[in-house]
């Protein structure tokens, strides 16, 4: 079970103030001079036993050294959510967070728990946003960034097709605008639909890789995308694909929009690590990024499972997961 | 103006009888010998005049030396189609046609019209999988191919990304099962998002060159391919997407499923050309149907306009693809 972070009248950037709730999990123990700590953010939908995937295992995080702090995004469903908000913010009214809000809260949890430094901040895809936000807001007390399929600011594309997706869900009549009696059931597998053609790769789907995740056919994936994505409730997932349509690391008050002095402002040695198939974290995108980033290396996951192979749960991108960490602890 | 050829009782794949209309349109004179003919098939949403894209401008078909038969495909709204056809076929009632059953029929039409032999069989996308129908089942009369951004079967990835789109536009209440009163616009507006994502690449959406086509957002792009398919009826719509869903040279009873067989059938003179950035007709599947065909070579466009370089509307495209057709028609 994990605990609650109460942030009292949390100004977001859009200036609405609002008491956030930070879900968190540690593992392992802070050391007395607190900075054996590492922060894991969580992914699209995933909560803190998702993102302890890409740091559990035998290759994994020594969790006797380090100290691990699992922190679920706002409207994950576990931390400030739609779907767990009172009146007048609960479902469609929920507020909008940005990754930049995301970080800023969870810097304020990092601190509380008397944390002094970071060895590491890493994540997967929408993980990997709140990581370069890490890395470029908070390099004062961060060593080591590792964003897994990721990127420091959602590309156009990439925005577009969130945005089908969000049109999908919807246009379900059950979804009427956010105020649900039940779940949208049609809309929410329409999004699934559309989602399982982006989440993994061309190949993977003509060499029927799935067989590798137990599953059949082109449907079962589809049906095993929906069960990931129908566990959330509507809004928490509309609020998560927002916070992720307005990811940019440059996108506020020190960067004021300059996309390459925010990518040079993160000091931080960085792993960045892209899949060669994912379809909207591309690697041109994260080799962009790398080539202004002062301490980066681009670290390529070789994989035909697309962005699904970043999350910890596909041995050949974990293996690639454990090495980077080993790396980037071992400094 | 283009004219219509009557076929009385086509028997489709699916076993019904149905009277097929199809219309086409040519240019050119047919020479004596009935050997100077080349079929330029349509593509999904496209009717004769984008076929023609594909041959014409200066550096494109001699109209002089040839006879260009521009065909219809079946349910694009000019040939037999939901839209056009009365009960008891009408709407969401029309048969279902495969990409054989088309090539079919066009070839019946080929035959009315005189045409002894064919010099060449082309076409853009949808276009593409017919073509690759003519040289497999029509190789007597062929003597060369080329499909641009083609393919000769639908691959798994391929029937997915359909199979969203599909599913978004059916969501909407005003396609009420494809009898609708009037267009289910708030669907067709989600189709053409979805769509959007997929028909052009991420680098052409990071570098804005969309701006070379006249556009200036990301949403003017979806507005662009808004205004492509909304021309058409919904049922239609939904009527060649089956058909594409299903295409697959080897699903009839010559090749009785055998992929490898039936594109090791395809003796034409073969020019296979995929864009290097297309999203779901990939050089990966082409590479693979090259690979299998005695007589072909895969030549790639290479850019990153993704799937719509083939139509024959960006310059980058056409002057791969005139090179190609001149190529193919000095043989």
């Amino acid at each position: 079970m994990g605990d609650i972070f109460r942030i009292d009248g949390y100004r977001t950037q859009a200036g609405l103030e609002f008491d956030v709730l930070l879900a968190y999990r540690t593992l392992g123990n802070l050391n007395a001079s607190g900075d054996n700590a590492v922060v894991v953010t969580t992914s699209y939908s995933g909560q803190d036993d998702e993102a302890e995937l890409l740091i559990g295992g035998e290759q994994g995080i020594d969790i006797d050294a380090h100290y691990v702090v699992l922190i679920n995004m706002i409207s994950n469903g576990l931390s400030s959510s739609p779907s767990n908000t009172a009146a007048p913010f609960d479902g469609p009214r929920f507020p909008r967070f940005t990754v930049h809000d995301n970080v800023a809260c969870q810097r304020k949890l990092v601190e509380a728990l008397g944390i002094k430094h970071l060895r590491l901040v890493t994540g997967f895809s929408m993980g990997g946003l709140q990581t370069f936000e890490w890395g470029c807001q908070h390099g004062d007390m961060v060593s080591a960034i590792l964003p897994i399929c990721g990127a420091a600011r959602v590309s156009p594309h990439n925005w577009l097709f969130l945005d089908g997706v969000r049109a999908a869900l919807e246009l379900d009549p059950e979804f009427a605008g956010g105020s649900y009696a039940s779940a949208p059931e049609a809309g929410l597998r329409a999004f699934a639909r559309i989602y399982t053609g982006w989440a993994l790769s061309q190949t993977f789907f003509r060499e029927a890789q799935y067989t590798a995740l137990g599953l059949d056919s082109v449907e079962s994936v589809v049906g095993f995308v929906y069960d990931y994505f129908a566990r959330r409730d509507a809004n928490d997932l509309l609020g998560m694909l927002w916070t992720w349509q307005h990811a940019d690391i440059s996108k506020n008050d020190r960067f004021g929009g300059d996309f390459e002095a925010a990518l040079a402002a993160i000091s931080a040695r960085a792993i960045v690590m892209p899949c060669t198939t994912d379809l909207y974290f591309t690697t041109a995108d994260s080799e962009i990024e790398v080539k202004h980033m002062p301490n980066a290396e681009l670290r390529l996951i070789e994989s035909t499972f697309g962005h699904f192979v970043g999350g910890g749960q596909v041995p050949e991108g974990k293996v690639v997961i454990d090495a980077a960490i080993a790396d980037l602890l071992a400094t």
